[in-house]
């Protein structure tokens, strides 16, 4: 395999529709349809997200969702789910798919037995059952699950590493890079299914030099159809990624479209957009829902548990579109949020959502239009300037 | 006041429509809209039908949902909600409710204290602070609710209670209910809300002489818009709950509705209305959803956890015009059932509700057409026919 051998399958395709500094907005074309970027990938680790039905995602104006390797292939397996048709006639999504690698769960949800560079071997959380996972079994798992984008397998050291660290966990993740990349290619010419693309992940901490080198690696070793941004949001101080997203800026092409991983929250995601970043995803606002905790363009970050909501007869956010903010009052939620009644995780899921979608929507008609520089320093200034301490 | 004086507040009345034998189908109008008997009424214990948005549960083909004074009056509060405009406004839901009297809640949930003529002392099981209800008291949280139905204060001992037990039970829940009615209607001269009714519940256990007596004393005490039967379903063999509704069917007025408390799986609820009861609640279809339970015509009640169900693309009931037999099949139903996922308990809920409020549904039409009798009894051959032990 040479660097000629195209990697994107036909079917993916990314256009630039217009830039402001750094930011971009695109069209990310998959086999299921367009992805317009910027845009926020809702989280369904199980092949669900959680609480909302798909056609509740899809009402929210997600178009591509996100799937956890790590807990498809140990429940219900990727064999049944390939057996059964993959993973969008599962759980019923007709939208893009993208599959992470598993590696992050391995990493922080399993007992690690042993890492090397042939694998990883770890005991599930759930059964505690014994696993093995190579770059080339993460690529036949999400062949399975028919995923329209795979992610290469790969180690992201923790926020704070040393740079011993990284330097090896940048070595490994190059040399799983092409193993994956190889069984892909392989396994495109056995078998027929949808078309899918592989992501390398790029990974490097926080070192500007390692960040620079790893990109150059990774870039040498195909013409990827999209790159992933790993190891950032993992604990290193904010200044950290903002410069790292911009030293990633300036290595990558502007023709392929960029996946931030882990990000994120409001103000973040609006943040690396101005640096250059096209996709997004989080757990935020889905586990903040079941916490309680709801985000407010004039307020910032609330947790609607708080005692000043009980009579509170407002939406959420009186500047939302989403079925929550049309349908219930802060009172009632507050109640259902206390009553830890399931209705409310999913109400404030629909809202959490709802308000990353429409936020990276509206950054991309900015963009488009111009006025994304003051739009978005608007933005920050009332998101963040509204955050009371009693919140 | 005398029996002359009619309890039922003006916007309620009961039309019989049809009768097959003491089956029968009739419409029970409320200010918020008639509901069309036999009915089954969703629990919405929290002031939520667990898992679903009022418009679900409108989509459902429900009319009346029931809600839980103990829970409500805890938290958030009756008068919060009263201030609020009443639970109608404050959960979203515009047809009519039935708040039951706590009564239940206080013996079964709450740790009692004592229990006196005066009224039941008893601790919060949310965080062990004490409280008082009395007959007038849990009027007065009713009436704050707003609820269409209220339910009078009663006692029902447990199933195999002795003749004693029930004798003294039935002899307090007549005090209450005086006191109750005296309150309902002290305070209607006193409060303009929407227009309430109060049913009584009608004790008596298994003992057929003192069901008699008690139906007897309670006519005796108003013209009810609404009758309810309690102690049943609460551990008694199923011949004498069936004996026992058809005793009270000879001692109730046949043109009042009959709200049988806490009934049921969708044979018992056959059965009953084939006995003339006519409006019924149960929290099976909810508690069984999240427990990976459904119910299917044709196979019974099946657990859809079972490994047999795996590969199974067949939605949970073929004949079911419920949401989730529309859109999912088993096989990824199974897996959000056993990877405890939200969206199972919600689509499975969504199964079990439709098919009680689908089956009442049938079964007026059944007896307006005259058909109730075989249609019953086919019914409930096949459906308890299919019961397989592997089930």
């Amino acid at each position: 395999m040479t660097k000629d051998t195209p990697l994107p399958a036909e079917g993916f395709s990314f256009r630039l529709l217009g830039t402001v500094g750094q930011a971009r907005a695109g069209t990310f074309q998959t086999p299921h349809g367009p992805v317009h970027t910027p845009a926020f990938m809702p989280v369904g680790t199980q092949g669900t997200v959680k609480t909302l039905t798909p056609d509740e995602v899809e009402a929210l104006g997600a178009s591509m969702i996100l799937a956890n390797t790590y807990h498809l292939f140990l429940r219900p397996g990727h064999e049944l789910v390939g057996d059964l048709g993959g993973l969008h006639q599962f759980m019923r999504w007709n939208g893009p798919i993208l599959t992470d690698s598993g590696g992050f769960q391995v990493f922080s949800l399993a007992r690690i037995n042993k890492i090397q560079d042939e694998g990883v071997t770890f005991q599930s959380h759930i059964d505690g059952s014994s696993h093995f996972f190579t770059p080339e079994g993460v690529v036949e798992i999400q062949r399975a699950l028919s995923a329209d984008v795979i992610m290469a397998f790969d180690q992201g050291p923790p926020g704070g590493a040393d740079r011993r660290t990284v330097e090896e966990a940048n070595r490994r993740t190059l040399l799983w890079l092409e193993r994956c990349r190889d069984r892909f290619l392989s396994l495109e010419d056995e078998i027929s299914t949808p078309a899918q693309t592989l992501f390398p992940v790029l990974q490097g901490n926080v070192f500007d030099d390692l960040r620079l080198q790893q990109a150059r690696d990774v870039l040498r070793l195909g013409d990827w159809a999209g790159l992933a941004i790993g190891g950032l949001s993992v604990g290193e101080a904010k200044e950290d990624m903002w410069r790292t997203l911009e030293v990633m800026d300036s290595a990558l092409p502007s023709g392929t479209p960029r996946y931030l991983m882990g990000v994120g929250y409001p103000d973040d995601l609006l943040r690396a957009v101005a640096r250059g970043c096209d996709l997004f995803d989080c757990v935020a606002p889905t586990r903040n829902a079941r916490h309680g905790t709801a985000w407010s363009e004039a307020e910032g970050q609330v947790n609607l548990r708080h005692a000043r909501f009980k009579r509170d007869t407002h939406p959420v956010d009186p500047a939302c579109d989403c079925y929550t903010c049309q349908r219930f009052d802060r009172a009632y939620l507050r109640h259902l949020a206390v009553a830890n009644e399931w209705l409310g995780h999913r109400l404030l899921t629909i809202h959490n959502l709802r308000f990353l979608v429409s936020l990276a929507e509206r950054a991309r008609a900015r963009i488009i239009d111009g006025s994304f520089a003051s739009w978005s320093r608007d933005w920050l200034t009332r998101y963040e300037g509204a955050r009371s301490p009693s919140a």
